[in-house]
């Protein structure tokens, strides 16, 4: 008997699998994967694009990983659960009776419907095999269609720029980062991108992929484009059929669970990017397929399946991304994210530096809050630049977990010294000037009376 | 008649001349000030060590900047406070009366009572005109000593060496920068000043300056070492001669304020380095001399003394430094500051990285958090790596302003992506780190019943 089975050795199964012992030691604790590494895909497009010298650097045998924790490590594939005698059934024949489970089943690719999509280099990426294969044929590749301008899309288009490739991004909607970001953020993104040689086409969807056993050309609109190689970008969906099939409750694409990571049937639990996580802003449940995630989901369903108790408090999307040498940061909701939940907002937003602007190899730094107008509070910010983004991200991630309004930011006790950060901290100026208009507004309204 | 008198130029008595008119633009807003130019002092060092080109990129003419805003400049010296009459006496026979006045006098360097402090070739820093000797000194200069291991002595240590200067900096106590950091955090700075060159000499007072006119020799303890320029970095006294001779109050060295910057006599305000400022972690006045607390006293003195409302909440002495290519950064209190205050406390110390460990640049990172025992909340933090530091305090000040606990903490909302940031949050891992330091400190206790 297994105190725990665990059904995924990613970021969420291998968090839950070394919480749950960290928590309880004596637990009999079972991790099912069938990849034998443990790695952060997040990494792989930084492996392709070179920066990173091979995938051994981001790679670990995971047996030994969880032999050093005194987890058992099978390497199989779970084909069912069955709830009622509460085992799972493996491809190669096992049945592991389980206390506790958690499903960490993660994410797919998706691949859109396009005719072509099967053909030989058209590639999406998330495993280590995915990149192994891309660094292949990169070998003998000169140009590269990437399908998407989400996060995967950019970094992968940056990649394969890295490796000489003439790339060509196209993406369905107006702007790249659509969801992520406001379109003014995206604009400056877009625009370092085409800086840097990618060819970007947007509004445009991709008709047919074109070849002869092996891709040749992509058609997007009136445009054939050459192409070796064709990445797509379409995001992961939440590999759920496991769950679904065993009677567990989804909602939008991913598992339902409650506070504790829990699933409609007890003892069942799910963690990551199978899982739908609630919005800290909008209360709503939502996909945050991001590591971070994953982890924390873990952290929570590893340390209940146990006998520990936690809770998880929700997402606020906080994500980081390099894209050539911009760093990008968001969290929280958007403009639009705001007008879908009808939250009436004020924006505050400035231009400043990463360094006194008088400082040699000072940046600039654009940032943007966006306050619910009503109680004055922090809901959502974006910032880009080349040096400095995350730790603004994560704090005014921690400013709205904490209900931080806008003058609490206004009284922010920052540091500075020239070579480091401006005197004027960017974050205080975008908190005034959102001030600035929400007096605007309401001055506004009083004189209508 | 002045709706507003204020005396001092520097960065509390510009900002609050600003603030005064941004509140009320009808006020009559007269500033005088005995510099020509407005600069950050703080830009000296940089300056003086060649990283930027020249003072005239740090200073504006301060008559413009007042011109911009309507604000009287008068370049001039007081002598003299008349609180009875309301008015204000210069040194070129003004008689100036104010409805209200702001006394933002600034520090003077603190000049040691040492055998020949008054050579040629002995500096402080503080003033634009300090620094134009300095510089000319160097030309012909080869070796220098630096007396104090504070921020501007070890900022002027390594404008020395940048210009290629044998330097040696002598320290009374046993670490530098012993009041900001705690002696584990003091010795990473100390081993950087070695790494480049300085030699440190710590434990040890100088006897005397020696030379014939000029500098030639300092003499501490057993060692005479031969000096063309020797700088005095023992820091700022406030200068709050004006303000005594008035009748106003002080407190430990600086000028006593209330929670709206008023002095104890009515209408008079102070602000900047010549104020002792409250502590937001132990409510214990203490002076707090840096840009950031001057120009947060300058908007609050500015905007009371015009008829706004606004309090001070007090301060963290968040800073940051740049020493050679380390960014030190500190906020709250330290181990030494909560021992003199009898705060039961315990410490989450951890190592990691900037970026992911395997990504190319990434740099060590250390960084310690200080939490009150008895109720989890944090109230100090000390960070030294070779970047992304400054984010890092600003965000743990502001989760000491807002009584973050450990918990909070390690639930903090962070991006991460391998380029820019670690998968594992350094601020979660030291929260963890002080938490099972907690625990296994309230185990201790348990077993002993």
């Amino acid at each position: 008997m297994h105190d725990l089975v665990i059904i995924g050795g990613g970021g969420a199964g291998l968090t839950a699998a070394l919480m749950a012992k960290k928590t309880n030691w004596d637990a009999n604790v079972t991790l099912i994967t069938n990849e034998e590494l443990s790695y952060s895909p997040c990494a792989l497009p930084f492996v392709i694009g070179g920066e990173i010298e091979g995938l051994d650097k981001i790679s670990k045998d995971i047996t030994k990983i969880c032999e050093e924790s005194e987890i058992n490590c099978v390497i199989d594939t779970v084909i069912s659960i069955d709830v009622e005698k509460k085992l799972v059934r493996t491809e190669k024949g096992e049945e592991l009776p389980y206390i506790s489970l958690i499903i960490a089943t993660g994410g797919i690719p998706f691949v859109p419907p396009i005719p072509g999509v099967d053909l030989e280099g058209v590639y999406t990426i998330q495993r280590i095999e995915d990149a192994r294969k891309i660094m292949h044929a990169l070998e003998n590749a000169k140009n590269a269609v990437v399908i998407g301008g989400g996060a995967i899309g950019l970094e992968m288009a940056a990649a394969f720029i890295k490796r000489g490739l003439k790339v060509t991004l196209i993406e369905r909607s107006e702007h790249v980062l659509a969801r992520p970001l406001d379109p003014d953020f995206s604009t400056i993104v877009e625009n370092k991108l085409k800086e840097k040689g990618v060819e970007l086409i947007s509004c445009s969807s991709v008709q047919e992929i074109q070849g002869e056993g092996h891709v040749e050309n992509v058609k997007a609109g009136d445009r054939t484009i050459p192409a070796d190689i064709v990445l797509l970008g379409a995001g992961l969906r939440p590999n759920t059929e496991l769950a679904k099939k065993a009677g567990i409750e989804t909602v939008n694409e991913g598992i339902k669970t409650d506070g504790l990571m829990q699933t409609n049937i007890d003892d069942i639990y799910a963690a990551g990017d199978c899982v739908d996580s609630k919005s800290m802003v909008t209360g709503k449940l939502m996909l945050s397929q991001l590591g971070t995630t994953a982890t924390r989901h873990g952290m929570i369903a590893g340390m209940n399946a146990v006998g520990g108790c936690a809770t998880f408090e929700g997402v606020l999307n906080s994500m980081t991304l390099k894209i050539f040498d911009l760093e990008i940061g968001r969290t929280g909701v958007t403009k639009r994210d705001a007008g879908e939940n009808e939250i009436d907002i004020v924006v505050g937003k400035v231009k400043g530096t990463t360094k006194s602007s008088y400082f040699p190899g000072a940046k600039e730094l654009r940032i943007k809050l966006i306050f619910n107008a009503l109680n004055r509070r922090l809901i959502g910010a974006q910032v880009i630049a080349e040096e400095g983004v995350a730790g603004k991200i994560d704090l005014l991630a921690f400013a709205i977990a904490h209900n931080a309004e806008i003058m609490d930011l206004m009284k922010l006790k920052y540091c500075y010294t020239p070579p480091v950060t401006p005197s004027r901290n960017v974050i205080v100026s975008a908190a005034e000037n959102a001030l600035k208009k929400l007096r605007r507004m309401m001055e506004i309204r009083r004189r209508r009376f």
